[in-house]
């Protein structure tokens, strides 16, 4: 029989400690360490922040690795756990999916321990580190292929009261955009798991494409602001400048009619930017069909009045594939 | 024996004609069929257009084919081929090699006719299309995971006259930046090859990460003024904006001494900013290992006063991979 999950050190410590969560070894490869810290406070908030759920959004490891250097002076009360990398062979191959088992790491929860290395880990965190946290911040970004703006995200919850104080918590962070996100329940999501018992979980995604300077200290004040606002931190949250603006925004999107899809193949080329408002029938984007000069450029137009909110950059499509997302203001 | 790459139309054409140069099939794979047209307006500059040499640099393309729009009405004399992907299989597979051989086609011109599907499409540019230009304009990226201001690049040439009329026509994009890049020579370069042949050639850097909106805007106007300079198209030459500003710079890089390593493995974090001004041991950017807490972040530092020309972003990075490259004003 193989080992449990477990932590290699005692989170119940006061101040700093650190080490490890060991997700045991299976069939298809030894066992992982993720290094873990955790900084205990006493009463307070107990908050679970985890980043590289996926391999090839790195904005989420950076910001959650650099808590490691401010937060010890910041926090006054409370504990917060911390994992920057819940996916690290992925995060090596820098890819979505696991490489060794192929399968996506937020569509396994609550994992198996019996399962695949993707599986495992989802078993570990779920059984050793979840029940720990009352509030979980998961920091993901749109990938390399995509622009999207600096945002906190969450899905539609059935219980009214927990989805008042998950949409407080995600405006919370002060972003350029907060973002309902309706979508076709997609099982196995972190999210769900966590939601399901109860807890806010607000899933950041830290935009699309290039990790550069600024864009991480957009993403470092948002996650200040949060920490502020859930009484963890001291200070004064303030907006951080997205293109030369404070601006802040919350929207809502569905992913059955605002996502717009590329009705053939070849090199999609943006014509908006994200956040661009359009009317429908206005061209967000052009499908250049590789194979000859004979085939059209495809026009993607704007089924409404509505916000560019994530749009492809830099990709080569396929017929159905997804290539720009709007949303509307969400009236609450 | 097979047959000789081809083109499918007759270039000699007055105005707009258009078809495919065909590559010849080999053990590796059927024939392909790369689109291609021309304009033809009679006397005046031969300008070769490729873009597509790396299937993860699709800036190029767009703005090749975009060329299809409005060049006919724009173009007054002159000639120019437009061939927007020189690489599909690279293109479909979004990767910077060609997958079917693993080569990379900016490193094996002239190519081989003999030889696996990137050695045969280099053979048949180098046969069929390169002999009828007197300028080369080829449109290249970053790729995904770097920062990149828009760019013309040349390298170092022997030929003092050829290096002069060269620095010259980079300059006339107009780009934010001109970069006269001294690398180890590598063999193989299509730059390498027209060269010796007595022709200019400007291998535009188009960027690297997001392929958007603005970026795509800044792309065509520097193509544009090109153009103009050339004398095929009338109109006037205008810098295009580049972060609020109309700027213009023209530096040098040499890759031995000014490309930064990681000496570690780790989460590159960049910690400036593209064309951000440093000093001597100002930190660049942090390499986070990922194996545990106790191992300190590795900050990466300037080696002396320079600019920081292009930066790593989102990348997990192993010993002795470049993270950045740094550059001087060029003195000319």
């Amino acid at each position: 029989m193989s080992e449990a999950p477990h932590l290699t050190f005692d989170l119940d410590k006061p101040d700093m400690s650190k080490g490890h969560l060991v997700v045991p070894k299976g069939a298809d490869c030894e066992a992982l360490s993720l290094p873990v810290f955790s900084l205990n406070k006493g009463e307070g908030p107990q908050l679970l922040i985890t980043g590289g759920c996926h391999g090839d959004e790195l904005e989420g490891p950076i910001v959650a690795r650099r808590l490691f250097e401010w937060l010890p002076e910041a926090q006054t009360c409370g504990r917060i756990i911390v994992v920057p990398v819940l996916n690290p062979p992925a995060v090596l191959a820098c890819t979505r999916n696991t490489p060794i088992d192929g399968l996506n790491l937020n569509r396994v929860f609550p994992g198996r321990s019996d399962g695949s290395v993707t599986e495992r880990i989802a078993d570990a965190v779920s059984r050793t580190l979840l029940p720990l946290a009352d509030t979980v911040f998961d920091l993901h970004s749109f990938g390399l292929t995509w622009d999207f703006p600096p945002s906190s995200t969450t899905h539609p919850i059935a219980d009214p009261i927990l989805m008042a104080k998950t949409l407080q918590m995600a405006e919370a962070f002060k972003l350029p955009m907060t973002l309902v996100w309706e979508h076709p329940g997609s099982p196995g999501m972190f999210d769900t798991l966590a939601q399901n018992q109860g807890k806010v979980f607000i899933c950041a995604e830290f935009g699309g494409g290039t990790v550069n300077f600024d864009a991480i200290a957009i993403y470092e004040a948002g996650l200040r602001n949060a920490l502020i606002a859930l009484g963890l931190v001291e200070g004064k949250p303030d907006y951080p400048t997205f293109r030369q603006q404070k601006v802040t925004q919350t929207l809502e999107t569905r992913r059955s009619s605002d996502e717009l899809k590329s009705p053939g193949r070849g090199i999609f080329e943006p014509r908006c930017s994200v956040l661009d408002e359009v009317k429908q029938g206005d061209i967000i984007g052009a499908v250049y069909p590789m194979d000859s000069f004979a085939a059209d450029a495809i026009y993607i137009r704007a089924p409404q009045t509505s916000i560019v909110y994530a749009i492809r950059s830099g990709a080569y499509v396929d017929v159905e594939e997804g290539v720009a997302l709007v949303a509307r203001t969400l009236n609450h």
